[in-house]
């Protein structure tokens, strides 16, 4: 048993979701974002990877919710590098930190859960199902983080904004970075729905695995 | 007075136009080839950069169209490196090559325009309306050219084929690659229409400078 895994991102026109050096645009619209809050209510937990922590100091929550009403904040973290004063550890909701045995840090936290040498990610999925009994989860990035998530198959569904903005920049992060190919070929997804959001267009797709 | 430049990509679902190693992958629907073979219909010239003539060595032409009829071809090569055999020297239609005074290679070719030192792009536009009249060209890439018009603010129309496919890995291309931004805060541009075209979306932009 596992959770329901939603990739979302918005990228711009060519791809990227930063420019160079991580530097943060607006790409999403009013509209994306607005769907996007609606999106973070229908799932049990929010996950990203430390690089989003460190790059954007993301907080995860939904407007007007608190700690018992907004859903779970996860963060992916081999290395300990999360602050203390990370927004994403702050008492609107609460955290789970996944970190392995290396780290040394340790958070003021709800949970921290410490994989083995590295986080297999398949291993955690059932993990948070049965221990926490996390249903589902949005998965908001960075690149690594979904290009991890992809090479386990282990995305039920995926979308995509595109903005009407154009960054350029061969090193300019993406929606799924890595070492390389997710899979053989890449991953097959269907198409599932187009949907204009001021903008910029909404792309669904489910993985075909 | 400059032609009229539409650029056309198709990139995957996570913003790439191929794999790591430029390793070339099948992104565009069958809808979408239909749909880029009436384009090329559409314009005087088609123009790519060397590192795509090096890496995919495209034919540039329109099945069943023959030297006095197919679109006329440009190819961006600044130190020469296209070499005799390439697809998009043969007979089938009349190319333009481009390079610099740095240039020792000659090819058997229409014509062969040597800039200076590099190859300035609102020069060469100038140029090509001006000395060949061409009104019209269809820029297919890859993502550094891309960038380049880009740069200089040339774009008149930007349309982006995401397809179904998600590829991963952080040196792959994209469709606008370069050094860094095109522009501060990257070029804003107006999304005019959203089409399903098989399993994949088209996306049509005009930048607004």
């Amino acid at each position: 048993m596992r959770p329901f895994v939603h990739v979302n991102c918005a990228m711009s026109a060519d791809g990227k979701i930063a420019g160079v050096e991580r530097k943060q645009v607006r790409i999403s619209s009013e509209e994306d974002k607005t769907r996007v809050r609606e999106l973070r209510r229908k799932y049990d937990a929010i996950l990203v990877g430390v690089g989003t922590v460190l790059a954007d100091d993301p907080h995860l929550i939904i407007k007007g919710e608190d700690y018992d009403t907004n859903p779970i904040r996860i963060v992916l973290d081999p290395h300990g590098k999360t602050p203390d004063d990370a927004l994403v550890l702050d008492e609107s909701a609460p955290t789970v930190m996944v970190t392995t045995e290396d780290c040394e840090k340790e958070w003021d936290c709800e949970e921290t859960i410490v994989m083995g040498r590295q986080i297999d990610l398949p291993t955690l999925m059932e993990k948070l199902a049965e221990d926490i009994g996390i249903e589902s989860i949005l998965v908001e990035g960075g690149g690594n983080t979904i290009a991890e998530f992809f090479k386990n198959k282990l995305v039920d569904r995926y979308t995509v904004f595109v903005g009407g903005l154009l960054i350029g920049g061969r090193s300019a992060p993406t929606p799924a970075d890595g070492d390389g190919w997710v899979c053989e070929g890449g991953q097959k997804m269907n198409l599932d729905s187009v949907e204009t959001l001021g903008n910029g267009a909404l792309l669904t797709f489910t993985p075909v695995y």
